[in-house]
């Protein structure tokens, strides 16, 4: 039911085309992945979500399993059904949630204890367990508990965190796959904090239980984006070729050429919309913030030249009354634009890819992109 | 530019079915107008709303007088544009909102004076500033300035607004018709508050001013049903056939009918979007509380037998986790429902009154109707 197919290597870089194969759809990478936390990209219509461009969402377990709980998912027939959305999902194993959302939390090599950010519940999540919740919810893709350290931990803690990332990851591989499992797949998640030793000893102990992909997580969790792009510069010989590279947590423009660049084939991250709520567009000049006073009388659209919905049919002026008015529509209509811009990203790199022109484009991007 | 064909009057009751023909579109009538207050049906893109069946929206010259302000509309080339909506649009004048939003008011002859909601800025409307306002805006409809009293004002008090209303209407005429203005028409609205001679006076005396169109305004402000249709009662002998009649804010599925019954064939009201976004819909058995737990498992559509988008592909129970969650998204599917729900009783209005069953539609609606 999955297969990576392997398109086109960029000569001048890590770069590569690709296209992965799901039970859903397919995934032409290098793509970006909307996150619809709860079971929704916020305020989009799964419609809205694909003439963006999207072929795939990410949802969160660990939300999922909080509210509305995995028991009313599986009466609904799934997490696709649930939502209205045909496509591919990816889960998050809910790892990285409760580390950084949940309180009270208690690690052991059995599992997770923690309080429910929403309501002060506890709960006890084991590797089965995540695997389980993600079997119900029917993710195409799913991901395994591991163990998120903060980007300033020392070596022993984040030595002990792979470890038991490592621990876990076979539990999860051994759970997910019993019952002849062929409608899922189980990205193992790279971990080691910045430690390279710890990032290579993460990626080859995490290999053996890799069938159709691989991620890489606990980057972009505060450090500088050198440093970022150093662990994957490390990483990028030892990836596998024939499977999908996938860096978590990761929207920017810019990061995203970067770590292209470095072989990376997949990305997600909230803040496209979560930046668009607030009022500032995504643009190859670099990020707008559509609430200021000057555009009050732009009536060019966001970005021109951009053929997303936003663009075709509102201007500026029009988007930033309604940001200003705390109008739902403003968020909704820059969410859309910022979709659209990271997957015209995405396309115009698969393009640069294909004529061996990634670095001019980078280069041409990067003259013009104000950060 | 404008015209109103009258195509049948109900044999059982003071219900008609109409066509109001307008510059950017008609609409047919008994009709539901939603609103979007600052430019924007809370929530909806414009195609969403004309798929619920709308032929006209509904905003506010308050709102946009005071953010974005007329001169980014002018910009704009008027508010169609602005908002990317081409059907037709009615703006309310503004009085209502001075009334019930702003502060420190004061009203003279001469117009209002009122502290912005918003900041707090100093303003002066007089009839002739919202009129030309409203010109620029564009709208196919607009609306004089009138002083709504509250629900409880006294004879003399009400007396007093009456007279200014129709002093002010006058010079409302006077101003949007100035110019050979063929692309606008003006309500006059009746008020005269729950007297029964004012409220006739206050019809007899706009109707020189009425062109294709009347308003019923300052009912629905809180005294009880059988008051409000009282007063249509009242008036409704002396409404001309030849025109449409508005009844300003009313917006529940019982109101509707019976104020059909009396011979109404507008209406607007922010509730449907209101409650909506509170997570109630408004369904043919009376208002559903989809937040409440027992549709936490409920896989139904919120309405069986409506085609609306939501219901076509949502469950209640995901709608629900929608709310409890705080996503947007779940404010969005009800407030499409509800303006459909609308429509649908507007267009089984209709038929019944082509059929002469417009009793019956009311006693089995109503039979199963819980308030």
């Amino acid at each position: 039911m999955f297969e990576f197919k392997l398109i086109k290597k960029c000569r001048q870089t890590g770069a590569r085309i690709g296209c992965l194969i799901t039970p859903h759809g397919q995934i032409e990478t290098p793509a970006f992945m909307p996150v619809g936390t709860v079971g929704s990209v916020k305020g989009l219509s799964p419609d809205e979500v694909i003439n963006c461009g999207s072929q795939i969402m990410l949802s969160n377990t660990y939300h999922l399993y909080l509210r509305p709980g995995e028991s009313i998912i599986r009466m609904a027939g799934g997490l696709h059904k649930f939502m209205n959305w045909n496509l591919p999902i990816l889960t998050d194993s809910g790892g990285f949630q409760v580390f950084s959302l949940s309180k009270l939390r208690k690690i052991t090599n059995d599992g997770v204890q923690f309080s429910s950010h929403i309501d002060g519940s506890r709960h006890f999540l084991t590797p089965e367990v995540v695997m389980n919740i993600q079997r119900t919810l029917g993710s195409d893709i799913v991901m395994p508990l591991d163990e998120c350290t903060e980007g300033t931990a020392d070596y022993k803690t984040a030595r002990i965190a792979l470890e038991r990332t490592v621990f876990w990851l076979k539990r999860c591989y051994d759970e997910i796959y019993s019952n002849d499992n062929m409608t899922q797949i189980m990205f193992p998640i790279i971990q080691g904090n910045m430690y390279k030793d710890l990032r290579i000893e993460s990626l080859e102990r995490s290999l053996e239980y890799a069938k159709c992909g691989i991620a890489i997580g606990g980057l972009s969790v505060g450090e500088p984006k050198p440093v970022m792009y150093e662990m994957l510069d490390t990483l990028a010989p030892h990836l596998p070729d024939n499977m999908p590279r996938y860096l978590m947590g990761v929207g920017s423009a810019d990061s995203i050429i970067e770590s292209v660049i470095r072989g990376i084939d997949m990305f997600d991250c909230v803040l496209p919309t979560r930046i668009a709520r607030n009022g500032t567009a995504m643009t190859f000049s670099g990020d707008i913030t559509i609430r200021n006073a000057p555009f009050k009388d732009d009536f060019d659209p966001v970005e021109k030249g951009c053929d997303c919905y936003t663009c075709r049919n509102y201007s500026r002026a029009y988007i930033r009354h309604l940001i200003k008015s705390g109008e739902i529509m403003g968020g909704r209509l820059l969410s859309i634009h910022n979709i659209a811009f990271l997957h015209r990203l995405t396309n115009k790199i698969k393009n640069a890819i294909k004529e061996d022109a990634l670095l001019d484009l980078k280069k041409s991007i990067m003259d013009n992109y104000v950060m």
